[in-house]
């Protein structure tokens, strides 16, 4: 049953993306080990279309990624929307930055359908999201070409050969590694959820809209503004089929506005903390406001609130 | 000149829908009498994808229907926006649910184009949009699969056989059922304006948008929340070529506000009239906003205004 | 390496265009020289879709270009918004109408990827962007189909055989005619860069959006109405590669606000100086807004803002 998985999909984007790799100003490498990488920005200036594109691989094709023009009220950002039948596997068994790729003085943020064929998070078993197959596809949020060694490592954990590993990098500071963060706000409204102890389940369909920061140059800015946009700029809609009860318990605490470390850049409380990602309150990574239809009751909930001035604080720092 | 009906291509793109019934999430049911049921939201989740589909085979593929971010000051509502260059055509002679289909305890709203080609409808015979085909596709918004009972009384009045009929159906309470009643914002104001008596051959292409409120769970609900989304959320521009006299007499007539009825949710308008349609001003049918550009003058109209106090209460009920 | 030209991928845009004419409601003319004429709005109504199109034949299809609501502050006027990961080649070798084709009572802003190939104007020079192919297409704003004379001017000037030109023509008064304006709005950002003197060559990528007026019946208000949107209503972003410098010193320059001919509708100013072009203030073409990324240091500028009074005293004369 391998055409269920969610790599085969992203592979299919990945192998459009390498034959379009001229106008979508991206670069494709073979490594010796048989690995294929493809650079949406570290040595290739990548691009809008090039980012909306990376953004789909990261949701295994399972989204519609599309820019679209920013409420004047908020800032003069262009709008990075998602909108997905299939959220939890988008999101949460593609999308979901939750495999740290580390291996001597490499580091990025692992994400894409290989994390599903990895297995190895919590998040994925407790939802039931590990895949069989005989071939994965990744997105590093990094700033250089992984060498073999990374790439076997990486093939070794998805118990693949190199060959069929395909890797997408793009570091924080291109504009595709940029939009394919803030392609995030579905995702962290329903990684929150699923820290609320929410039947991730019961969500039918979703969309999302954050706006697009200038790249930054520096890490730490690079992480605030992307942070920043889903922080203070996320807009989330869920339709689910809940208990009332259920959405009640939890609606008004998604928002990021319910933690104790929102109301500033984000790069700000990084800088506090020492830039210790785990002193940060993880309650705070979750789009400004959600809205929850549910299905079965019909009752609707919005909570959260859009900061237009903690964007134009970190964006134009 | 089948090919020039409008039939054939929504049933191409009844097909797609069909072949592509897992991702959609839509089943595809085939009667016993050889009509063919997609089901978009009655034991089948659909979703947005589906329920954008679904809007653009009620228009017989003569419009572009996407989902777009609505502006901060309407809501968090994502708007469903409706590009049409032949709107007569996929609004009158297709979308306009103008068909109220019933049999022994079973009721729908029937539109799409197959409407066309039962030809019986004033509107219909009006504007000379009758339409024949040896195939109907039509959409049906009802809470039920219809029985092959069902099938062949509407095959029959289309005068083909029961096999040649494609029905498309969602309830008001699903997410597809929602869409594509929120696609209908140009619809309603062609309709307005031809019971006004303007000549809508003069319309050459139109723009509209309507915020998508949440499915409800009543029929009363749903049908009210829809509306609502129209007539205080709806914006319609049209292009005419017409003398501005004609223009000038039906354009501040046109938009919602100017009915009696017009001023708090909609069902709150029909629990007072006793749940009878019959009762409601028709002249409340139209967009809250509509904007007429004369392509033979140069002038332009502007008239009519949101109410998002009125979304609110009505979305939040 | 004609495969490289960017008058290839325009015409193939084009023969799509003629396979569709009747859905898009343009007509295709073979004239007796051979040249194929595409009317998308002089004898035919045109519309919508083919005026995104036709803005896309502009730019050699190196741009997207869609149709999205509007900001309610702004107005009732859709939004053309364009994005490109090549916007030089798009805008300033293809889409700047910087060719007035002129012969005997003939008159036409030239545009698209025929002027690289002519080569002839300064811009193309100055930026190395002429081109070497044995085809060309083109883009004509004027209300009448061009002549066998006017097409041989062309071809000649062209260096190629008529039988190789493409021509689509839209007056200023059509559905069309307006989008493809409405279509330069980062167009008029990067010609004002290049008037300030700063490096095209940094520009990577680039985000714009401009409200849709009612076409006008004269040429004085069409032209009129179609600057406005982009002075008054035109929002672009750019992602450049640049020193902080070169950016500091043009960014306030941009936006149309800092030309002393700003502030009302351009139509007056026109009339003021007795409808002579090359009276006008040069500064005056550019964005109401602009947003300029520095992907070298990740600094970020806007500058600019949007004046929906002017819109609307210019679209509602």
């Amino acid at each position: 049953m391998t055409a269920c998985t969610i790599n085969r999909p992203a592979q299919t984007l990945c192998r459009e993306a390498a034959q379009n790799s001229k106008t979508l100003r991206i670069l494709s490498h073979e490594l010796d080990c048989g690995a294929t990488v493809l650079d949406f920005g570290v040595q290739s200036p990548g691009g809008i279309v090039a980012g909306l594109l990376l953004s789909r691989v990261c949701m295994a094709d399972l989204a519609q990624v599309i820019l679209a023009p920013c409420d004047i009220s908020i800032g003069p950002y262009p709008l990075v929307q998602v909108i997905s039948d299939d959220p939890v596997r988008a999101c949460m068994a593609a999308q979901y930055a939750g495999w740290p790729v580390q291996k001597d003085k490499f580091f990025a943020m692992g994400s894409g359908p290989m994390r599903a064929r990895r297995g190895k998070e919590h998040v994925l078993k407790s939802l039931a999201l590990e895949e069989q197959d005989s071939l994965a596809v990744g997105v590093l949020e990094c700033d250089a070409i992984p060498s073999d060694s990374i790439c076997e490592m990486i093939a070794e954990e998805c118990s693949i050969a190199p060959v069929d590993l395909t890797l997408c990098v793009a570091p924080t500071r291109s504009i595709a590694g940029v939009l394919q963060v803030v392609a995030r706000s579905v995702e962290t409204s329903l990684h929150k959820l699923f820290e609320l102890g929410f039947d991730l389940n019961q969500i039918h369909s979703a969309h999302g809209t954050a706006p697009t920061p200038p790249p930054a140059k520096s890490f730490a800015e690079g992480i605030g503004r992307t942070n920043d946009a889903i922080l203070y700029g996320g807009r989330v809609t869920l339709w689910v089929h809940a208990d009332d009860e259920s959405i009640e318990r939890v609606a008004s605490r998604v928002p990021s506005g319910t933690s104790k470390d929102w109301g500033r850049p984000f790069a700000e409380t990084f800088k506090d903390y020492g830039f210790d990602f785990y002193k940060v309150d993880p309650g705070l990574f979750s789009p400004a406001q959600i809205q929850i239809h549910n299905l079965k009751s019909g009752r609707s909930w919005c909570c959260g609130e859009l900061r237009p001035d903690v964007l134009e604080k970190s964006f134009r720092s």
